[in-house]
């Protein structure tokens, strides 16, 4: 009764799901497992060994780390029990957890926590999904998976070429179709802001959001915007430097690059010699120098990396060296390489180009159910086919033969048993191929043998 | 600058996961990711499809859903933006969001949203955290995996039996040690206790309620609390019937029960057929009916079942039908089944009784580092052995070989590659199998096939 009523009552209730989340049906989540788990052995290949950390974090872990545009975004959970009687005044009394942002500040919590029992280099990786309360609009998600390599414990490059290798390693797996590899270094950035006169950081910080925005709205745009704060020489020189896409290889523009504003601390020998790795490596991927490149976390110090793809605007991936960080919790500065893989957008990708694997739901056998003084015999037949690793499904109810094989049609089923009075007093079982409209009656052993086989031939 | 002030500012922030959560570093992530494989895979052999839902939902879709004792656990998001002013006289005006609290109402909603492009019979299995805000005590936490299946569409007993066979075989496929199922039925419940004289829907509530804590507080006590509502002559009955456990045979038992209530509404018809088909498929695990059996949540509505461990108090998991809350969200009630198994408490026993696989996260081959005029060639040869499908890490700094070696024993990785100048002036490379404390020098390409054929064969 008490469930009559409460049906009628919450009929208006929305069944979508929460604004910017999604249901995920058999077919999705198989197309989505199948993409991590190519991604996951790429990273395994390489060494990284995998990391879960909990959906919510203490806020005192996660505030203060994402800045001023990521901060607000993380959606914050209300303390249990009895609210404070000031709430109102002191909103910050009624929260004391958020969820998930992104998996690199858990990841500095975790290598704080366990330091001792982690290897000298520690390199992990993560796949999980994080939260974030910004406006869901197509392709932004309120929740959303990210695939995260971290390579913690070394200033040498080889750091930054194995989160490279791992990651174009995972996209050459995936059969992703051509991208671009962009790569510089904020060494270098910081070197050409100093170059053109640009000298204190807080000055340096806008200029580098300013030029962040080249992709979205264009060079002159950007120039027009810098302007404001610079001088026509100052800009010349970014334009020049930075604003002014090279026709030179790689090689030939970092020299020339360093010809113009010295060593920028060592940075572009390290970018020589990741530059040679990856090309000895032949790593996948379009690999260019992009002097342009400022990626918008503040908190990267050497080389940054963003992966972009001709089909979708935006990237699809993007990380670097940040040595201060993973440190923030314990008492010293670790150096640290991270990258990060959109599973969403590459999902969007691959479905456009219809590259996602078939995904096959449906039974390999249906047993069909006509009498109830046979259901103990297909319950054993059905059991036997499922030892034999056929996924067996049976008709639950009885019901005529012909509304049973349609449901058999709509599953997809490979195979139909049919078990009939003619079957049982033959100590048969008819079994329908429905690809070859074929049927065959053996024994219940020989069927499950003939089953095996031609699935295994398809 | 900044983050070294940062750091110094938050060292003495707690780097614990929050309370109730736990981290899992890679021997524990594999370990349950394996648990999971085993029952995804007999839940498939079944014909159960996955479904993933969002790790929130609207509060109309969670709340009143629990129970009084269920709901105040619900895990609440605070809204973003600005807070509404009368905030602390109207505390739900604060949130409009919950944490998944289980897997079954979500399953609800979306039969709902999607009922017309799903099956006749929608067979899902949904492996997913949910999160509850309960007082954290050992073996109990505030995130936790719940990997149900449900049967929604049929009405026939083969729904229960297929519920059960699929979660009995992944218990077997886990080799998980000897386990109880007890198996009851609501409409049983229901007509002891009319034959017990109880009558009125509250009083049958509140008596099961009290019957339910037969496990924690004993017999005696659940009489006696039972005197302080019921009858002398009730609570004889319900001691006789109920509470007294019986040393017949599950059909002896179920006839003789029969005999004095009647027929249950077709239940002991119905538990008489599941118990003869769970025999002829030969089900893992020992059944046996227990009149005892109430389950706490009040939507079920016909069989219960529960699976208890000797090694453990309390269930490891749990089910039953429950013809009305699927349908909820729609306009009319829908036949269901569904079992939850509980993934933690199976994780805790096969732990005790060390079943679990071993779990090896050790790489099967370190470059070492000697040179950094070798970066290349290790580069080449590491790129090789991933391409052959062995977990290959480099060594990223050059520093002395028995540091190096040091490191590796430390990974517990099988082998060793030494590239120094010897190998780079032959052209070969050393490889050391650390299980044999032997070691050769070979061409790359037959390195990366010996080591492939050692690794098979050991």
């Amino acid at each position: 009764m008490l469930f009559f009523l409460l049906t009628r009552q919450i009929m208006a209730i929305s069944t979508k799901p929460a604004s910017g989340t999604r249901d995920f049906l058999a077919e999705q989540v198989l197309a989505r497992e199948t993409v991590i788990q190519e991604i996951r052995q790429a990273y395994e290949l390489h060494g990284f060994v995998p990391l879960q950390t909990p959906a919510f974090e203490r806020l005192s872990i996660l505030l203060n780390k994402y800045g001023e545009d990521g901060d607000p975004l993380v959606f914050k959970l209300l303390r249990r029990g009895e609210l404070p009687a000031n709430a109102a005044e002191n909103p910050e009394s009624l929260t004391d957890l958020g969820l998930r942002y992104d998996l690199t500040v858990p990841l500095a919590r975790v290598y704080a926590k366990h330091r001792n029992k982690l290897p000298k280099f520690y390199k992990r990786y993560q796949i999980q999904p994080v939260w974030r309360a910004d406006r869901p609009q197509k392709g932004r998600f309120r929740e959303f998976y990210q695939c995260d390599i971290d390579f913690i414990g070394s200033q040498h490059i080889l750091a930054e070429f194995e989160v490279l290798s791992a990651a174009t390693s995972a996209l050459k797996a995936l059969n992703f179709p051509s991208f671009t590899v962009h790569i510089n270094d904020r060494k270098i950035l910081t070197a050409i802001l100093e170059h053109a006169a640009i000298k204190d950081e807080k000055s340096q910080r806008a200029t580098l959001i300013i030029i962040d925005k080249l992709d979205k709205i264009g060079a002159e745009k950007v120039k027009k915007l810098l302007l404001n704060d610079l001088t026509e020489e100052s800009v010349k020189i970014i334009d020049q430097l930075i604003l002014t896409p090279s026709n030179d290889d790689t090689l030939s523009s970092l020299k020339k690059l360093e010809q113009i504003i010295g060593s920028a601390n060592g940075a572009f020998a390290q970018l020589q010699e990741l530059f040679s790795l990856i090309k000895t490596a032949k790593l996948h991927g379009n690999f260019r120098f992009d002097p342009s490149l400022a990626r918008g976390l503040s908190y990267y110090t050497g080389p940054i990396f963003e992966f972009s793809s001709p089909n979708l605007n935006g990237s699809i991936g993007g990380g670097g060296r940040y040595d201060n960080l993973i440190g923030s919790f314990s008492s010293q500065p670790v150096p640290s390489v991270g990258f990060s893989l959109g599973l969403e957008r590459i999902l969007v990708i691959l479905e456009q180009i219809d590259q996602l694997a078939a995904i096959n739901i449906a039974p390999d056998l249906i047993v069909t159910h006509l009498d109830p003084n046979f259901t103990n015999t297909i319950v054993s037949f059905a059991n036997q086919a499922r030892q034999a690793g056929l996924k067996t499904e049976i008709y639950p109810e009885t019901s005529k033969l012909k509304k049973q094989l349609k449901y058999c049609a709509a599953q997809k089923t490979r195979f139909v048993a049919i078990i009939g009075s003619r079957e049982i007093e033959n100590g048969v079982i008819t079994i329908k191929d429905l690809t070859q409209r074929a049927q065959h009656s053996f024994s219940a052993e020989e069927a499950i043998i003939w089953m095996q086989e031609h699935k295994l031939s398809s």
